[in-house]
């Protein structure tokens, strides 16, 4: 880890910071139970277990103060009409948001508070996306050929907090109708 | 102040993004002291009294969890052989870091701690540059042509102290040497 200030170089293509600490793979057979269709996902799942979305993270220390900072790269494809998306989740600090800076490809960003609120943002090349506190947020490839390329910012503090959203979903499912994405109401959502 | 996540576009030229709720302005006059050719400061400010820099900001609650955000524009010039450049600070909360990212130009980041530490990092498009918790922070110019332009975030709750630098200045000034930018000791730099 640094002690001193420190530059690194973003990707204009094909995802990977000239710098980072962890590589994180996440392939399909970690999203069960996350897509709407579910015999889709294991027909895609019997074919193979391709990796789904990459995260290249610079490590810093774990508290207030700190930014953590990476890259996100999300590959295109659908489970069922679903285009492929992050799993999501609410910092554990709920208090905690996060900045976003799209570096290439299309795609949306779902959001939620706790108190039942919904956002959807989309997502393009040369935009800053703020993720306010308190916003539960995934992020979704709405292309089906380029990847979904990002860089992160949050507080060294925030945590994850997956569990939530793994049990009760997004109120939201961006899924692909007429060949553009489409807003749709996740008919499996319950508040737990 | 948006109570919903938002997006804007940071610009790829000129420096203004797409939103914004406030724009900052630092001529000339406001940079008294920070040079080390007084003469030379004076004499310029006699021809007028020019835009030095310019600063976008994206307002938001300024706690603990939130991103204060926004994008600075630094334009070309030099006082003496001392390349434009902004004030610079340190955090009031100092244990809070700040993430850059360079739209456009080129540039250095001047940087040093409470304890003695110095750091000067180049700058230039694409590039991350994170200034960790302790560090002051000034960004220099080293373009005569162009604008510096870069894109910032830090910790709502950090606050800004421009007294100390203001009095005791940084330890290490960049001024043009044959054509070039070049480190130098600052000969004014004390402690107090």
């Amino acid at each position: 880890m640094h002690n001193q200030p420190f530059t690194f170089e973003l990707p204009k293509q094909g995802g990977i910071p000239s710098e980072y600490d962890n590589h994180l793979v996440r392939r399909l057979s970690s999203m069960r139970g996350m897509y709407r269709d579910h015999a889709a996902y294991e027909a895609l799942l019997s074919q193979g277990d391709p990796v789904h979305y990459e995260v290249y993270e610079i490590k810093r220390p774990e508290v207030a103060g700190e930014l953590l900072q990476g890259v996100s790269v999300i590959h295109p494809g659908k489970v069922g009409n679903e285009y492929f998306m992050t799993k999501g989740h609410f910092h554990q600090v709920l208090e905690t948001g996060e900045v976003y800076y799209c570096l290439s490809g299309q795609g949306m960003m779902v959001m939620e508070t706790p108190e039942g609120d919904w956002s959807v943002q989309e997502f393009c090349p040369g935009q800053v996306l703020y993720v306010l506190p308190r916003w539960a947020h995934r992020s979704v490839n709405t292309s089906l050929t380029q990847d979904l390329v990002f860089f992160f910012a949050y507080p060294g503090n925030a945590g994850h907090n997956y569990g939530t959203i793994e049990q009760q979903g997004f109120r939201k499912l961006i899924v692909e109708s007429n060949g553009a994405p489409l807003v749709v109401d996740n008919p499996h959502w319950k508040h737990r």
